[in-house]
């Protein structure tokens, strides 16, 4: 599933959240990222959704920390009983968990002399975490090995994602789109024989129920626009005229 | 993070789509089985986005099924070279992929005498599986040891899932919610006393930007009804009046 041009980075995200298990809130912060990771070039391979648990944190970010080349984690940052994401991300790399001076002291700005355990919680990172800068929120994102620590709200993981994904821009995936009147059963031969002929062509086939204008969407991908491009015309040719819809 | 009656039946969801991975679709099937389980009392524990991909499938099935009572997977059953769930399936569960030749009759009845070889992939199940009949579709849910294979349109989804769902009923969880003016750094402290008070307790928070009416929700929840009764009635005793806007 690779394309000519092999996709150079390779990420995970890793959602921390009760909410979103027990079907309190629907995550939107993974789907986000996907497409925009995939607009930067770079290859998601998995998104897991996990509880707000020190060990199952420690245990997946330890596990995909060696597997993929940048992981993403979403939520569990903020200062109550339940945020418990650093202390799972330093657990995972064998790290401890301490007090930012720089943290201590934007908190200590923003509260003064009301700096509570709850906001002091706030500055902690694990050992040896980098503070990136920039985005609107006038507080950094952290980022320790390979692993982005990005807040659940939605509205702040957008942010920090802007303001750290200049690091992850890669060569771009071309998307060339196929709508065919074809049951997907029949267009299957057609496929194979596509792949075939473009080995590294990401082709993927997607039927749509009850919709009037198209039975099966067609997507034909790679990081080679030219390849792309004939893999388009080859397996548009393969089809009856009056069985396709369009391409994009 | 369990209630004084423990959740008596754990799963997982594994959806199957580079679709879902690269960004060109949002997956809209892990929410609905996280509300749909919740409703029947089950805990969900994880939900994990895979790309298309028979060894990644088998690994993470394996890993699955012994880790949780029951395993779903969406998506990757279709006829077409990217469908590659019920042969990642079998090899997980190292089980042979066979034609079930009940579902070879139903697509002869279908098809006649134009069985492609893409039709009678529709016809194959890990080794073993059990069909599962009901629901509005008249074609059958294939489950093999603890992993329900379902297909990934959101239609077909809904209503295969369905037809199972009788299976998977349990003791309900009890859900009470306070939304409150408090800042969540504030509320932190009263948190921790409501849990030292009710250990057992499920408790979130979750803030929300920029809301006139409350800046963070807190849930409470339980199996056990007058559990968590008492605990929203304690952590209201907790805050000033003024802060509390609501609890339903």
């Amino acid at each position: 599933m690779t394309g000519p041009q092999p996709p150079d980075l390779t990420a995970a995200a890793i959602v921390v959240g009760n909410e979103i298990l027990s079907g309190k809130v629907v995550d939107t912060n993974a789907a986000y990222l996907a497409q925009e990771l995939r607009k930067l070039g770079v290859a998601l391979e998995r998104i897991v959704v996990i509880p707000d648990d020190v060990e199952i944190i420690a245990a997946t970010v330890r596990m995909y920390r060696d597997a993929f080349d940048v992981v993403f984690t979403s939520g569990g940052v903020g200062p109550t009983h339940d945020d418990v994401t650093i202390e799972g991300v330093a657990r995972g790399l064998g790290r401890a968990v301490v007090r930012n001076e720089f943290l201590v002291g934007k908190m200590r700005e923003f509260f003064g002399d009301a700096l509570n355990p709850a906001r002091l919680k706030m500055t902690e990172t694990p050992e040896g975490a980098e503070l990136i800068f920039g985005g609107q929120l006038n507080f950094p994102t952290m980022c320790v090995e390979n692993i982005y620590i990005l807040p659940g709200i939605p509205e702040l993981f957008r942010d920090k994602f802007h303001a750290i994904m200049h690091r992850f821009a890669r060569a771009p995936f071309f998307l060339r789109v196929l709508y065919t009147r074809e049951m997907e059963s029949t267009l299957a031969e057609f496929l194979d024989q596509t792949l075939a002929e473009f080995p590294h062509l990401q082709l993927g086939s997607y039927p749509k129920l009850n919709d009037p204008d198209y039975r099966v969407r067609v997507t034909l991908e790679s990081k080679d626009r030219d390849y792309v491009d004939r893999a388009l015309k080859h397996l548009v040719g393969l089809l009856s005229p009056e069985s396709v819809v369009r391409t994009e």
